[in-house]
């Protein structure tokens, strides 16, 4: 990611790297250790940078009104990871050890609730309209009915791309489209520019999700600094594979494949062969751009050209990025 | 738990279970499964309650108001109470499944973060002050200070009775307090009241924290309906042992068990003796009566009688409880 993107912002990403740490400060060494390890532990920061950059198009930006937004959308993603660390029982996020490889399940649970309260409090601090509240908690509700739902499809051969387009909107292009819309709403854009961040959101993040699951079809542990093809020997049925189980000869050896509950590393290499061969992988990168193709034309007119600018160069980002 | 204890609110109590229910429903069926298992396993309905009894103190008084409230205190409740039966693997709770036994971890603790993101939503649809966003906040932080801390000191033989009484206060007692308060606050006591109501929520909380610890060593599985003795077993050491720690001649050979990770029944079924025939349970006993006398001398002098009435019925049940 090039440091040009946010240029408009850079001075507010320093300052929600310190806020971050205020936000998770306690009296109590135990908890600072851990709170402060997992914020520290950093990321790619998209969600506060895009809340950042959408507050930039409003007539009453204030980097002190808008900062709390941007810290506590960073606080509910690295919670909500830490949660999905658990579940995976994943070793590294990031290149660092996760909580629960560091200090256990326990803490893991616990800290992830930790940082959705101090979230919380952050945002009750301030004197957002109560949207702001209203729409942050039903995120959340959201993402957890997006994964609750996806555990609960695993290794079904899916042939439904709504289905899959509903479940990524819940996981990541609704914490996306939150962070542009509320980003503009607590700076004061009209209308017409809210709903345009909005859209623009959520094309962002549905461009965002889909390119997650190519890459985690396409690329080694080490080039992912995670796991690859973790989706598929989870079960998880991506777009690439779902246009496959759909379009190709092949479909019904895939579908024994993804469907099969104790897949060996060769069923797993054989099936990303097929989807490969049988032009899912395509597929899913003409999805990409079409998803990118919308998101530029969503950002509103109105706002000022290097916003308009960071918000073209994150579609490159998306269109171009590799891990 | 006698019903005429929360008669002045028998009707909101009706109401409350059906607020429980609507706060969690989905258009997804396995979320409403999930979701209204946890829900309807009920429980003592003690926040809640305790909230809509402080409720009907204030001049201002109607249930439409602080029924949200008392919903999302609940849930939150109910919340934590599912990470907590992940971390400590339990299988059933108030004689129902689990989560995590009937869906498995993942669910638990997705299912439990929903119910957060729930109780968030529906404070913030309403129109409280920030204060009580801020306070509830704040509350889940300190719950989740308060297990990280007792699980950080675990295997320690303590002897230092603040240590004790600040780790029930952040796991119970803030929680009791946060209802009494909060629920009068929304209805519109006077400042004099809300301190009372506050005071009275702590010390109500702090007694019922300091019985469950008496139970746990005087109880068996059977009784309570979940596994007896279970902080013992865990390191967690509550206020009989610290009483017998500091004061019996035999703490040396009980310090030796507690600090022993791999406890045996039969150092299990030693320890509750020492305690027990060293007076440990007798001084918590005592500390409880304390505890209650705070109690009862903070309701307020202004509140309504048959309010008065129910706090005494809920401090004389808890002097009394064997579950």
């Amino acid at each position: 990611m090039s440091k040009a993107m946010f240029e408009p912002i850079k001075e507010e990403l320093k300052l929600l790297e310190e806020g971050l740490l205020n936000s998770v400060s306690s009296d109590k060494d135990i908890i600072n250790e851990i709170a402060s390890h997992v914020v520290r532990a950093g990321g790619k920061r998209l969600r506060p940078a895009l809340s950042l950059l959408s507050a930039k198009a409003g007539k009453n930006y204030s980097a002190k009104k808008v900062l709390p937004l941007a810290v506590s959308l960073e606080l509910i993603h690295t919670a909500t990871l830490a949660h999905d660390d658990v579940i995976d029982g994943a070793g590294t996020r990031r290149g660092a050890a996760t909580l629960n490889t560091k200090w256990g399940n326990q803490i893991a649970i616990l800290g992830g609730d930790f940082l959705f309260a101090r979230a919380f409090a952050m945002v009750a601090k301030q004197n957002y309209a109560p949207y702001v509240n209203y729409r942050i908690s039903e995120l959340i509700a959201n993402l957890c009915e997006g994964e609750i739902l996806q555990d609960h499809s695993a290794h079904v051969a899916l042939k439904d791309y709504n289905v899959y387009y509903e479940r990524i909107k819940n996981k990541t292009a609704d914490f996306l489209e939150v962070a542009t819309e509320l980003g503009g709403f607590v700076s004061g854009v009209t209308k017409e520019e809210q709903e345009g961040l909005r859209r623009f959101g959520h094309a962002i993040g549905m461009a965002f999700q889909v390119t997650d699951d190519i890459l985690d079809l396409e690329k080694t542990e080490e080039e992912l600094g995670k796991p690859a093809a973790h989706d598929l020997v989870c079960g998880i049925v991506t777009l690439p594979v779902i246009y496959t189980l759909k379009e190709s000869k092949r479909a019904g050896e895939l579908a024994a494949i993804v469907t099969d509950e104790h897949m060996t590393l060769e069923m797993e290499d054989r099936a990303i062969e097929i989807v490969r061969e049988s032009g899912g992988i395509d597929f899913a990168k003409s999805e990409v751009k079409r998803f990118l193709d919308d998101a530029r034309n969503s950002i509103p007119a109105t706002i000022p050209n290097d916003v308009r600018d960071s918000f073209l160069m994150v579609a490159d980002f998306i269109a171009s990025r590799s891990f």
